[in-house]
């Protein structure tokens, strides 16, 4: 690929990310949630896209656009690429959108190129990933793979629309759940580019590096029950003071997580009752978020907490209770695409960064049916879901190179496996 | 005051404190606010209360009701008894209305026995002390002694009515801020009983006990700006977690105020944002609460509490702010009145506890301009703004008998100053 081709393809690239978060289901800021306007209308302007770069486009049921190249060879395996095009409420342009954009600007590199490839090629952009609308997450990616659930469908967003019914209307019929399109045997495996959404890569000074798992992640809710009381009337050694032995719970979860690299620990939400500045707190919830790539360290990180949590409120006469609400086990990215984006990125960059992914992607829906690869691309000081959410024209370019090169090295490593015998 | 009278005294208290109790402003739980409807019912009963105790009664421009038995002698001076018949929302029934009935059936025991007092006195029923409606504490108080400035009429209510005009509305006419009615060299003080609020009476096993001092007060917000990030994707090291600050000031504030009693210090409200479960905080807002018996002991734990906060910011790489919103001093409760008080506590039931109120109370106002005095009465548990909120009838019992004895010795020591020459 030569360096003037690169540079007009990542400035075009650029221009796609801009224009595509102008398409929102608000005035002046980017919201696109599932099946709504906007989203539509991000599907008809990807679909226009893919088919100028010579993708065969259709969208299915659950509203995915897919835009698909045949293999050179007849009985070719299918390589996936994709992520979503939903955003969360004013979000930024890349998270999703890069991940769908970035492989459609390789296969037009190719195709201007003339380069074939012994496999199919299907990009994807996801219609849901974020659960903004139904607060239930990887609708399209699950749809696509023939995991939608009865509970899934049964979820309402805040109109009391649940989504069969909103899938009933988008297909013009009763929508039913559908397997998969392809064999999975015929599947080399999914590759999802994304923003990294963290600071490790700008930490190290790398554009790009490869995930090589995804975080399992347990979510949940511990409450601490003491007893309110008046601010001024209640001596200090006979409160029971709910909010002190959440704050001690707080700063035990930092530090367990510290201590245990690399779990992270996070307390999001924090409500406290009665919840007036004259009272003492007398019961206070706390979010918690936990994740690992191992699981096992996940659940004894988790298990240990939990037991300093009871010590906490055993010590200062509280009760305490875990509630949880989520418990996803971690991914591991396939070692074999994964080697590939390695030797790609090395290729480009030099020295290939493996990190771990602390977010959730489609690529973990993916990952129930076939192998699965991440690339991530370095964002702005790691901000994402947020409007100023930026990846650098240079590490677009970076990006664009490294899928290319991708693309080209697998499809070398498949001609010379095609020509053994299986 | 013999038993049996006592007995039936204290029992029929316990009624009027039922009774008044039933009249709210909400079906099934007791909220009274300034001005209310209920409120103007409670007045009403409260009257007749006092009528059939033999106080001439009138209500003043503020909503006060005030029942008044001259002095058995020309020129004699008054004295002041009441407390506030307003309440929180959900309230109990012994809050502010003890103050008012005890009082009323105190006189009414003198009045049946035929004692004669060389003092006038002055039952008040405040129509507002909990600041519930306004946010804006001791209207009735500041109205009866002439305080109500400019910026309390100002004040508006959820409806956006303000205290004028709520007051304009109350009286049919435009309402007028007038000075106090009673001169001030013609007051021999104000006497306040009260629940105690707290738990102190209870732990120390006394059905009552004699206020020292009101403790001063000091409140604000303290808000802790970091970053938010990613919970998944942003590992401990790099986190500028807002939430982690503000929990170590919530136990430096628990710590500050055990290392240095009767100090308290309390966190009643904290809020994260943006609050989801996947998103470390970057901005936490905490309300402080801050009181001591001491004015320079609370500005001096204020300070050093202030100093421990920014060093937690600045080792967290976090901003921190300190907001004030409310200032008040100490105020010493007369000791001669407070003398007369532990007479009667002594000669009623063996030691007098001296305690310090943590909360603010109509006395609080009085204060400004009179010498003030007041009995606390245990409340079960300490529970109070509760519809549990309890006195027992032998406390009630007891609170009474201080309160006859209370009137009957300052009769005494009037009578003797009477005869000097002053």
């Amino acid at each position: 690929m030569n360096p003037d081709a690169l540079a007009s393809a990542a400035a075009r690239l650029a221009r796609q990310l801009d224009a595509l978060g102008r398409v929102s289901d608000e005035h002046g800021r980017l919201t696109r949630t599932f099946l709504s306007p906007a989203m539509r209308r991000a599907n008809a302007w990807v679909a226009k896209v893919m088919r100028e770069s010579g993708l065969k486009v259709h969208e299915d049921a659950t509203g995915n656009v897919i835009g698909r190249r045949e293999g050179e060879v007849s009985g070719a395996k299918t390589l996936l690429l994709g992520s979503h095009l939903d955003t969360v409420r004013d979000a930024g342009r890349f998270d999703g959108a890069l991940g769908v954009l970035l492989p459609i600007a390789a296969l037009a590199d190719l195709r201007r190129r003339g380069v074939t490839l012994p496999f199919a090629v299907e990009v994807i952009g996801f219609s849901e990933e974020e659960g903004v609308r139904f607060a239930s997450a990887y609708l399209g990616s699950k749809g696509y793979t023939g995991q939608l659930r009865p509970a899934d469908l049964k979820k309402s967003d805040e109109n009391g629309v649940t989504v069969q019914q909103a899938l009933d209307a988008f297909n013009r019929r009763k929508f039913e759940p559908a397997p998969m399109r392809l064999r999975r045997s015929n599947l080399l495996g999914y590759i999802e580019a994304h923003i990294e959404q963290g600071p490790v890569l700008e930490k190290a000074g790398r554009a790009v590096g490869v995930v090589s798992a995804i975080a399992g992640q347990t979510r949940g809710r511990v409450t601490f029950v003491g007893r309110a009381g008046h601010a001024g009337t209640t001596p200090m050694g006979l409160r029971r003071d709910a909010l002190a032995g959440a704050a001690e719970f707080v700063l035990r979860a930092e530090s367990r997580a510290r201590k245990q690299p690399p779990l992270v620990a996070t307390v999001g939400t924090i409500a406290a009752t009665p919840g007036a500045p004259n009272v003492i707190p007398g019961r206070v919830v706390v979010s918690l978020d936990i994740r690992h790539p191992s699981d096992d360290r996940r659940k004894s990180g988790l298990r240990r907490l939990l037991a300093e949590a009871r010590e906490i409120a055993r010590r200062r006469g509280l009760t305490c209770q875990w509630q949880q609400t989520q418990d996803n086990g971690a991914v591991a990215c396939s070692p074999e695409l994964s080697a590939v984006l390695a030797q790609s990125v090395r290729a480009t960059r030099g020295r290939a960064l493996k990190l771990v992914s602390g977010a959730g992607h489609d690529a973990v829906v993916m990952s129930n049916r076939m192998p699965v690869g991440m690339l991530f691309v370095r964002c702005r000081g790691g901000l994402s879901h947020h409007p100023d959410e930026h990846v650098s024209p240079l590490d677009l370019k970076v990006a664009l190179r490294v899928m290319v090169d991708f693309l080209e090295r697998l499809a070398k490593r498949e001609a010379r496996h095609g020509q053994q015998p299986s």
